[in-house]
């Protein structure tokens, strides 16, 4: 199944894609996809309901907004440097074990929603990681910074998740491109390692790992800014797009 | 006011310490203490409430288990060498910004239960923390690590919080001891430097940094053990005390 949220920010409500393209609103199933959804294993129940009612299903138009696929989780998990590509063109060795940090779950939106740079931040998430005392966390948090979805794919729509083309686009311009073939760590040992220092909960968001190209590496170094356009995709999971803006221009709308 | 929350874990339910010292159940106030809670300001309603009630409220048996007093909330962001005297210890430099990072949610437990080191962890947190790859959060984020308690002071409770008494005890012997006098960076300031980084929602912790005596920064480092009795305190805001297991132990049990 694709599960998808759409609606107004902050009013979601739950939704499918189903195999024949089209959106469907399942809020009358009665859950939303947050962290009780996943533990009660809501995914078996909602995918008979849904046969039950067949083309009965209200649908949703596909210009509709879409929100986050899933209700903010507990957290958000990130590995650093997991393309062995990557990690060669930031100058940093190849991890012995992953580098794992967090993202603020407030950083949340929408696959398409703009994506906002924050005051004082004119180099965006790099100088407040990069120049400010320390841990990742401030360049990585800022509110807009996590983008998710279009939809959250089940297990059974993705064949293998270790063969997965990304790509990134900046203004038309391909920037960042990988294969998840080139992943340092596989998605299960990345789930085995985190789970050594902390308990994951449902619906917990891992990202592991942004390819080579990203514009810190370029000479000079490329940071996004207001009026540029991020579009980007994963093979079999959808594709996104941000607009950037300045914090000045996105308090003032 | 004094927020409690007690009964088993997972299962706690609101509470209140009065005045006089007794602790009353306030669930059928019909709210938990949870981001919404503070969200709508319902501490006000609650006080108004509470004193309609007066003498009426059932009362909680002091023995009883008291969980964290309030909710799991979005985050929980440390802020780390806080102490003048601590960054000093530790052999670092005094930070001129605030050095941020977080603890996962999930290491959230009452503030008396017991602190499990986590597998493969014989140091402790310091271990993960220091010589496995990069980011703190590997160190400070284990199920456990993270007892909060055993109340939640609203803000009328505590005259100063720039000049409160703290003191951490291990197997009686008094292990750190500092004062909040000794911040280098004050609340105002912490929350005004978070907030430039990411959105602060209602109940989100702050930890405002551990003061001198740190085991690590002793000859040689001392890390807790199997059988270690943890007692801290905090004037104005409580105490509370943990018994260190083991991995294997807690699992047994």
């Amino acid at each position: 199944m694709k599960l998808i949220r759409y609606g107004s920010a902050g009013k979601e409500k739950p939704g499918v894609i189903l195999p024949d393209g089209r959106w469907v609103d399942v809020s009358a199933f009665g859950e939303d996809y947050d962290e009780t959804f996943f533990e009660n294993n809501s995914l078996d129940d909602l995918e008979k309901w849904i046969q039950d009612r067949g083309e009965g299903l209200p649908e949703v138009p596909q210009e509709t907004r879409l929100g986050s696929p899933i209700v903010r989780p507990s957290k958000i998990i990130c590995i650093g440097l997991n393309y062995a590509k990557h990690a060669k063109e930031s100058g940093m060795e190849i991890p012995e074990e992953p580098v794992i940090f967090f993202k603020s779950t407030s950083a949340i939106v929408g696959p398409n929603d703009d994506l906002v740079i924050p005051k004082n931040g004119s180099k965006g998430e790099r100088e407040f990681q990069l120049e400010r005392s320390g841990q990742w966390v401030k360049g990585k948090s800022a509110d807009t910074f996590a983008p998710i979805g279009p939809f959250l794919a089940t297990r059974n729509e993705i064949k293998d998740p270790h063969n997965l083309h990304l790509w990134l686009k900046v203004n038309g311009d391909m920037m960042q491109e990988g294969d998840t073939s080139d992943f340092i760590f596989s998605v299960p040992e990345i789930v085995s390692y985190v789970s050594q220092f902390m308990s994951l909960l449902p619906g917990d968001i891992i990202s592991t790992g942004t390819p080579p190209g990203v514009g810190l590496g370029m000479d000079p170094p490329r940071f996004l800014q207001a009026g540029d356009v991020v579009e980007l995709g994963i093979g079999g999971l959808g594709e996104s797009r941000q607009f950037v803006r300045s914090y000045e221009e996105a308090s003032s709308t």
